[in-house]
């Protein structure tokens, strides 16, 4: 199964030019004759607007085009055709990944590198740019997430089917979230019960207490926090899927009378809570409705309660990557940091805690990837060999934006701005390794 | 010595009314005649704008006012004449401490109770105040904080003679800023000791490196880094009597090797260092100098170095209290949350940690409080009785802002956004403690 069909998002009602989700024919035919001199030109343009990186085009008779006669090519892009050539140049954003997705573009060298390589170049070039350039390149502003489009947007990708995404997640609990490698040397495994360990204690949670969670995955941490710290746990999501498997996992683990799951939207949120806790939600959730989160943990988190966000973000407010939010993760939106903020700010919240952990997002994604590539001829059984690749080109993107810190992953705790039950120090966050041993 | 006099502040180029900083006559006879009935009225009103604290007024026959005839008063503030009633009620955020500072105003009970009272009573009720309500007693905007303004404004404060600030600061490093009691029983000492250890634990600092200071007081954070991290500090300041009694102090300890004291404005740092460090200097910034502090921490940091701000906040942009800025702290503004992060926007830096230690610096005011207390007839020697009241509002309103979470300490770590040898997590903070045993 190719990406699976999004209703089309409405640029005008964004107001971006339609021509930024041009979407690029899956396949098309190797072009026979050789490139035209402007076709070397335009390539190599394209290069050089790109800051020049250690990257070779190879054309479609195998003639190479570097950003100039100076460069060492440390990767190599190759093209099978032509009309690749001009959907890259008119819309790289979106056409490098559909390119890729599609067998039409390939890469010699490993992908999480060249892109690393690329995002860093690209992002100090485009300072020069000038005004037009910016323009035609530009990213467009993510389509809408209310309370219907959220489902359709969810269930584009949780839904994908609980078998694809256990070939490449951890065993424990399927954590589809940044994982915390308190030392480097942890297994998946057991990063990713780090993780819920660490959010855990940054909650400060008590057996007997009440938490809500708002996106709960497959439902890892709230059996985690249940089973371990005997709180009573209500988590939302709304993907169907998700919602089903965290249901009979509960169930099977004895812990149904503990952790109840809501298919339910983050917005629909009853009742009062000594904990709110969301890890991964607030990339799907989209600025316009940071309001509205705000007030929901507002109304939800009783007097004393401690708030937790974890989400991917931005050093500042950055439009998201045409090709992940048309392709993979249609409404995402990571928050730059001011916005991740002012959502505690919204609320009359009082910001504790701001832990970034980025570069534990890049390794994460690297065990992942890691274990895809292991799966890669099932994966390709289960969809097809386009759905591989894309697959493949969104995680090794993925890698590169961490790595070349175009995305940020914060973890922030906060409270009611009049609490003052509020823990003296971090010192309980470390007094004792945060991961199991390993088995 | 009254507050020192301060080049009067243009209300009309800030946009506000001038009325805001109407001066209460220091000095003013006892009323003589009882309350007119529409001065009952009046102050009654005050009350009951304020949220009806649990809070008499006796005016100056010994009448007593309530908000209403259920309150129970817990605190009485008693006011020696008419005038001071009519002052309070036109501008109550300036007037009341002008008003103390003159023995015009009195407080039965604990005054930082009073004020903490009053903060969370305000707080809530103002939500419900009318627009012109709101108008009329609304705070104005710091003064400019210009190179040549900085440089009168600081002197106003931290000029004040180094005598009168060792009567009630620690005795280590003479610490005007917030302490760190990592664990509730510490001493003052111990705990400024524990500030400044684990300030540098989360600048990584590493002998041989090097660092450049913003504000550096009196400079016992220089010292302290030189001394037990066996780094070289550049440490600026525009304090004259603070960098002369810094320099001699680092010869006294034989440490001028290793510590330079600039009697300059952090604008004209030069060099590049592994980390730059300001404690208890953006309050006198001004948000609008926030690109330019931005642009030279960006300039200054080497491509792998950390920086450090600590800093009195707030969770959302909000004007200075008036009497603070006027009569204390000229052209102080402490940032909201979200300015705050606007410099490591501003200077393209990624945010690593961000700390609230919010109720650290109630329990530091409150340490101060208590040895200011101890020596109250040392400071009006040294001053006069007017100066020891106003001190004693400021200080007493200090520990009340920040239990009533009005005021917040954040310390944040950031690092130029390309940088990827941070540190992995900030279990180093916690491996031991960072307060000296008790001697």
């Amino acid at each position: 199964m190719a990406p699976q069909p999004v209703k089309e998002h409405n640029n005008e009602q964004q107001g971006a030019a339609p021509q930024h989700v041009l979407s690029i024919p899956l396949e098309d035919q190797p072009t026979e004759r050789g490139p035209y001199s402007h076709e070397r030109w335009i390539i190599g343009k394209v290069l050089r607007m790109a800051g020049s990186p250690p990257v070779a085009f190879e054309l479609w008779n195998g003639e190479r085009v570097l950003p100039d006669e100076h460069t060492e090519s440390q990767f190599t892009i190759r093209l099978t055709d032509h009309k690749a050539l001009y959907q890259l140049t008119a819309n790289p954003n979106l056409a490098f990944g559909d390119l890729y997705s599609a067998g039409r573009l390939h890469v010699d060298g490993d992908l999480p590198d060249l892109l690393t390589t690329l995002y860093r170049s690209v992002h100090q070039a485009r300072k020069a740019w000038p005004r037009w350039l910016e323009a035609l390149w530009r990213n467009h502003a993510p389509r809408p997430t209310g309370l219907d489009d959220a489902k359709e947007n969810i269930h584009h990708h949780y839904d994908l089917g609980n078998e694809f995404y256990q070939l490449w997640l951890d065993t424990e609990e399927q954590q589809y979230t940044c994982a915390y490698f308190e030392t480097p040397d942890l297994t998946l495994e057991q990063a990713q019960l780090a993780k819920l360990e660490h959010v855990c204690r940054k909650l400060n949670l008590q057996p007997g207490q009440t938490v809500v969670e708002a996106g709960c995955g497959w439902g890892g941490l709230a059996r985690y926090m249940a089973s371990r710290y005997g709180v009573k746990v209500k988590a939302y999501n709304i993907s169907r899927e998700q919602v089903s498997y965290a249901r009979q996992e509960a169930q099977r683990r004895g812990l149904d009378h503990l952790v109840e799951y809501v298919e339910d939207d983050y917005r629909n949120i009853t009742g009062q809570y000594d904990a709110f806790v969301s890890i991964g939600m607030l990339e799907h959730v989209g600025a316009e409705n940071y309001p509205v989160l705000a007030n929901v943990i507002k109304r939800s988190l009783k007097p004393h309660g401690l708030a937790l966000l974890h989400s991917i973000g931005r050093n500042r407010p950055t439009l998201t990557n045409a090709w992940i939010e048309k392709r993979i993760f249609p409404g995402a939106y990571p928050p730059g940091i001011s916005e991740f903020i002012s959502i505690c700010e919204q609320g009359d919240f009082s910001v504790l805690d701001v832990e970034n952990l980025r570069l534990h997002y890049a390794r994460t994604l690297e065990h992942w990837m890691q274990r895809f590539e292991t799966h890669a001829d099932d994966v390709t059984r289960l969809y097809d060999e386009h759905f591989t690749r894309a697959w493949r080109m969104y995680l090794a993107g993925s890698i590169a934006a961490f790595r070349a810190s175009s995305l940020q992953l914060f973890q922030v705790v906060f409270t009611h701005e009049d609490n003052n039950q509020i823990p003296q120090t971090r010192r309980h966050l470390y007094a004792s390794p945060a991961a199991p041993e390993a088995p």
